[in-house]
């Protein structure tokens, strides 16, 4: 491997997870621990296929195809940098044939005819957090779009999930908790009834940051609330639940 | 105050809050942290109306009493025994005028003609949490209604909520956990948009089985997520948060 797998201003990291590489473009987009939290989140049964909407650079189809024998995962991007570089990351780590990345807007997914309706075991998704184009202020066109909902919104995630998922499959997302009740009401309006929620919080102490949700297609409704999540102790270091996530044993 | 207030079987015990005192049937309902978290949780302005739905002994009210300066506080009870006892823990702590129970059902309240739709600016509920009659084994009918939706659903606890309360006013609920995606739902639908909630476990550790939620009637939909409170330490006593919640200081 050399940088020959590099484009302008792009770097290459080893991250871990077995031994992954990840190139990634830092003006536009790094993975967070989000990503990661929501691979160790979904749970993913061998031989099962899997699909991650808005997969950027692709983190999660390679965290998931180092912790999950699922047969097939399938990442969709509609950003045209991002997409070259998780399709780059897949060759990188030698990924072809069990990971497949779909250029594609989440919207537009099933009309592609790439994928099929009811087709998949479990969906993941790490979306644009912020609504819509409110407070829209990054130049970085890019950036923006890793960010906010500009050409999908979350009612888009969801149905799309939905659509793909089959009967009693599994909706994977992470998400910020202020979107909740829109995420409750939107899921259950698409049938996909959430089922596990935690969440997370820098500290035991603070407010959580991130929310994490499974729900079931056509499940039944009670919602399971897990103890939350701390990324830090009171010292700065992360907690054993966190290191554990990140297989720093 | 002797014990000619107590009818067969009661107790009568010094709940704290001021010199509160609370007439109880302990064969039917004892009073829990549930209805002490709530009243803490809401926050009333001076001069305010409140209403409390499913009041039990009118645990909520009388504790409102000590902590509020509302105005007027209505507590809202169906059961004959509890709504007796109600009324005279309202006599026996000197708060005939500012509180009043009506002996009522929750869906009826409206028709009853004895309180006006829009006139509350805050309502409180500790509702029924076992939804419908699932598992009601309980041989004791007024437990069972304490504890099931036997003649009142969650739908209209929060249907009556909307109704009772003014533009912008503020609903108060607990319940379990598992119920929060049913409550977001049946919440939005009744436009009163969940603002603030919180997570209350019995150790830090452990999951939640307390959620607190504060909705704003036509509010806007942005939820906000507080830190989760913890009921016990480590070493299986009150935290410093409950201690203060309970005024012992």
């Amino acid at each position: 491997m050399n940088n020959s797998w590099l484009k302008e201003g792009e770097r290459k990291d080893k991250i871990g997870f077995g031994h992954l590489e990840l190139i990634q473009q830092p003006k536009e987009f790094c993975y967070g621990i989000d990503a990661v939290l929501l691979a160790a989140f979904a749970q993913v049964k061998p031989g099962a296929r899997v699909a991650d909407l808005g997969t950027g650079t692709g983190i999660i189809p390679l965290i998931l195809s180092h912790k999950t024998q699922a047969d097939e995962i399938i990442g969709v991007e509609i950003q045209e940098g991002s997409y070259d570089r998780a399709e780059r990351n897949i060759r990188l780590n030698g990924l072809t044939g069990r990971v497949k990345i779909i250029h594609s807007d989440v919207k537009g997914l099933l009309d592609g005819g790439q994928v099929l309706r009811s087709s998949f075991d479990v969906v993941v998704s790490n979306p644009p957090y912020v609504k819509g184009k409110e407070g829209l202020t990054n130049q970085n066109q890019a950036k923006a779009m890793a960010r906010h909902e500009t050409t999908a919104s979350l009612p888009d995630f969801i149905c799309t999930a939905a659509a793909l998922l089959k009967d009693r499959g599994d909706f994977y997302l992470v998400h910020r908790p202020s979107r909740l009740v829109d995420i409750c009401v939107i899921c259950r309006e698409h049938r996909l009834e959430p089922k596990d929620l935690r969440m997370v919080s820098p500290t035991r102490s603070q407010k959580p940051n991130i929310v994490l949700l499974h729900c079931v297609k056509y499940g039944g409704t009670e919602l399971n609330v897990l103890a939350p999540l701390s990324v830090y102790d009171e010292e700065g270091r992360y907690t054993a639940e966190i290191e554990e996530i990140y297989e720093r044993y």
